[in-house]
């Protein structure tokens, strides 16, 4: 059964008061890959309360990315939306690819960390050369406030649209990934059932890229 | 004589854990502004311990601001330079206008606030239509990790070119307001004696902007 | 009665082999106000029969400029639209503000040209920092190659929102403009009278910008 | 010997006047590839005659690439410079690639084209989703109006940065591609080796870019 929250908490050993240079050793595989025995989190994570009362006082750095096949000339072919299980655990969601920037991550390293973490290593994400966002939405905690909502906290989410070059293995909580065209039914079917302003976002995209 | 940090601490008397709701009776004017008595702090301001306890656990959002003054055709005539006293009080820095994201302060706020906050109520900025930066600096409290260094934070900052209309009316921590055309010697000076990564940002706004 | 036309032919005394030099005393007014006795035809101008051999030989570049008004923070409130004889006279077409951008002037220039020949000379547009376009629309003269047709020629339009902070005074074949609040069904029911892809880019506009 | 003028005139069969209709079964490798017997020349290519006078009376489309090699998470490793035979046959010239969009080509089509044209067929550019891009440069007919000179014409050029992913194998009048790390004196020893303003371009790149 997949987990349901998007941080998982870890055994909380994350001490944050290290001293400046920890993260000196540090490699960009370390955050995608997470690091320690096996599989474990990434540096940066949070345990539960630190992270619910970080939630409560500062606006959140994130990533949202909605993740498309292109054609040789760099055009948008197909988009991909992610099925999942909602936080209530009892409905299916649909949403795009969407996560923290963690303490001492990169925004590349985020980008990377993400994709994996929901397509799975062999996606081969194509990162852009320059990080401007196509847009930034702001999730606040209060209904009403914006179009982006989420109960959770208060957070700044740069948007990119990253094409996948590799193949796709659903993880963690992503039950599926499908691909729709950019036009028509099945893309708008998509966005309806995108929840809290997701699918603003991937209107958004689709009107910024070129179809 | 001027504070020298960036965040000064209120009485520390902001609850963290507000319920949800709180923040519905709150207008634009109160991040602006600040709000209470007199000028009081705004709403998400955060006491000394919540603030360095968040510094060192997640990225903090900031916009960071190339104020400008344009002529009729939107080109760029002149831009200003910050002087401020350094944080540690003994020398004088030059700097742009940099400030933290309050939380459920929107990013339209923050900037408004920041520009307010070291150029007086007066400056009239002129806040673009799409939030979009012009790029993205990623401040990490480790130096070499990237050209932009911060001893306090791992900071995402979004970047932003604001013409101003108004008058200029240094505030707080800062000392005076130059304006320098944005070519030959007098621009290069300045970029020279901004420290930690700030003057590469002017010089992306420089290239970035149309002259 | 308004000339139907987007490009008057003057008399047609435009001289194409003018030698290099013929600029250096032309002044941006000259392109925005026209010049010689009273409103002639700006620099740059073609007779029917220069332009139209351009028009099928190269693609013309173009300005594509959705005018808004905005609040105090920058949101945009209203979007204006364009009521215009269409080009065959018989019926009234819905449209933005665009124009080409004419031999030796700048896109500067084209803008604020072309913002005074639709809604007057204190319209008084807001011309960003930064000409980065947030779209480039192709349009063809087959029909079907893009979204965006126009059996005239094949044109490039640099696409821009532009503030206005004046007064409108509808010129020309401009009959008159509507403004209308950004979403819901005034802006639909406005983009839906447009043809031939003008109102797509009204579309990427909006989800362009920060609502 | 390499031809030194950036578009050969073919034979001057093109017929500008042709029906509509004519372009209806032009694929974007016939743009790409040229078409006809062997290598000719694109649809919508120009006679010396016709060129030189629509380039006196109309701004030229342009697409200017900056192309980079990539590291697996999209940093610029190298930037790509061409070296090529002055106009004038004299000297060595340095640039990057430079080209015009042509008739009924779209601007993929022209990116795919000018790419291929200097470094080959097998260079493999990787075109972004999005056409916005990162500036527009406008070179005038009379030096000093702009940063950006060109002595043949009025040309508006849609600047790129594209990644390289395949072999580069200098084409026509390219006689090489240097690659030089994207900071330090290499950079600047190239910038400082090109002439009427695409140096700029460069160095807006650099800025643009994420280092």
């Amino acid at each position: 059964m997949p987990v349901l929250n998007d941080e998982v908490p870890d055994d909380g050993d994350f001490d944050a008061g290290r001293r400046r240079g920890e993260f000196d050793n540090i490699r960009p595989e370390d955050f995608i890959d997470g690091h320690g025995n096996g599989r474990g989190n990434p540096p940066g994570w949070l345990g539960r309360e630190d992270l619910e009362r970080n939630r409560r006082q500062v606006p959140m750095a994130y990533v949202e990315i909605v993740p498309v096949r292109i054609d040789q000339l760099g055009r948008v072919e197909e988009i991909g939306t992610l099925l999942r299980i909602s936080d209530d655990g009892s409905i299916v969601d649909r949403t795009v690819i969407t996560g923290r920037i963690l303490y001492h991550e990169s925004i590349r390293e985020a980008i990377a960390r993400n994709v994996a973490k929901d397509l799975g290593d062999l996606a081969l994400p194509m990162i852009p050369q320059c990080l401007q966002p196509f847009g930034v939405a702001e999730f606040f905690p209060t209904p009403g406030v914006s179009e982006y909502y989420d109960p959770r906290q208060h957070s700044i989410a740069l948007c990119y649209v990253i094409p996948i070059a590799g193949d796709c293995n659903p993880q963690d909580e992503t039950l599926d990934v499908e691909w729709v065209t950019p036009r028509g039914a099945d893309v708008e079917n998509a966005i309806a059932q995108m929840s809290n302003g997701h699918g603003t976002i991937v209107r958004q995209a689709l009107a910024w890229i070129d179809l």
